[in-house]
């Protein structure tokens, strides 16, 4: 579907922004964070997916950074261990997900289980399609029986800004320990990964995907803390005052 | 529906059996089960329900107190803890569902978030409804995606053996830990929580019910561990053999 043909949307920001705006906005955030600690009728989900060195790490330091860490946390998706492959693809999921109350951020997701394995063909169509079905009830479960907000990013890097990148994590001293031959293997499997990021959004858009344009960093960091912010404040929450 | 209308399902045996038979039958779950823990490949969940007295307990500790604790677990759900509320209804269901290898028994389970706290009214039938779908989508998700085989015993007891049984819990010392005054209270809403046992198993039936006449424990032993039986042998497991 042209709605989802990656390669033509945008890598880099439509405008200009003013950003001092984003650093207003996550000021406010700690405010509205607090509340949803307070109050803990919501929970917030924040999936962030994107190619290696699509800036998924310096995101979540940037805009959850100065949030208070009781009630915000952040979880990473490794290579499964053995007791979770023994299990269905969610279960190490759901045991992350957020109470009531706090904002979880995931750091890659139970989307890998639908892009990377399907890149190396870990996985065939007919498991995809039934593992995106699963992900969609999952995601329903949450909603409906959790109060969860769920905002869904994937960041959208140019093959040249990504290259850049990699290779900067070789000749800069403090990003060297992120440095995987791996990486520049994957980068060049970016067709095969944009068709399984495009099937993903195709079929698991219930809740709907923010394609943010990632290869300048204030504006990814723009546009999360913007649609948090918008989030949190639809939620009209209310400090409970005493307990009675 | 007529199909479920449990007062008129029997809770006795239909005919007398030769209580040998269960013995056996118990006597070859033992190599099943060493089987589908070495071959590691399905997992089995068990899933017990029943009124106050209807004999839970006991059957858990007959049919599956010989076999490898290493490989059969048992959980109950009490009320849940205040974080378990503070996420979905199936999260800490979630946590307990078994890897591949294994058996896991629920004393209790998921189906306890629509049967007693729809006799109590702490939910509407908007929400025991949205309950329903969830639980027909987390049961999916295991059978499809971990090779769960999930049985379902609901333990049906006339409420004069109920009552008799409540009664020994007082006079008989090795069972008076178990008796609770609200057992009674519970006990008076037979008729609430047939009918929201009804509406479950009409509901919830994707994968099927087996309604157990459990006012003889001999009947109901030999019932589910011939279900278990019958499900690990069409299992067509096998030794791996050596690795490679």
């Amino acid at each position: 579907m042209d709605n989802y043909d990656l390669e033509k949307i945008d890598t880099r920001a439509p405008s200009s922004t003013d950003k001092e705006k984003t650093a207003k906005i996550i000021a406010e955030l700690d405010d509205l964070q607090n509340m949803l600690y307070a109050e803990s009728k919501h929970a917030i989900l924040v999936v962030i997916q994107g190619m290696d060195a699509s800036g998924k790490d310096g995101l979540i330091r940037k805009v959850f950074g100065n949030l208070n860490p009781q009630g915000v946390t952040v979880h990473g998706f490794k290579q499964p261990t053995q007791e979770e492959l023994a299990h269905d693809f969610l279960w190490r999921v759901h045991l992350h997900a957020p109470a009531k109350g706090y904002i979880q951020i995931f750091n890659r997701s139970h989307y890998e289980d639908i892009i990377v394995t399907r890149v190396h063909k870990l996985i065939n169509d007919e498991t995809a399609n039934k593992r995106m079905k699963a992900i969609n009830d999952f995601e329903d479960l949450l909603v409906k029986h959790n109060n969860t907000q769920i905002l869904k990013f994937y960041l959208h890097v140019s093959a040249k800004e990504q290259h850049e990148r990699l290779e900067e994590r070789i000749h800069d001293k403090t990003k060297q320990w992120k440095y995987n031959e791996q990486d520049f293997v994957e980068a060049a499997l970016r067709k095969e990964y944009l068709k399984a990021y495009e099937d993903c959004f195709e079929n698991c858009n219930k809740i709907p995907w923010t394609i943010v344009p990632a290869d300048q960093n204030w504006y990814k960091e723009y546009i999360v803390a913007d649609a948090l912010y918008t989030t949190l404040k639809k939620l009209k929450m209310q400090y409970p005052g005493l307990k009675k």
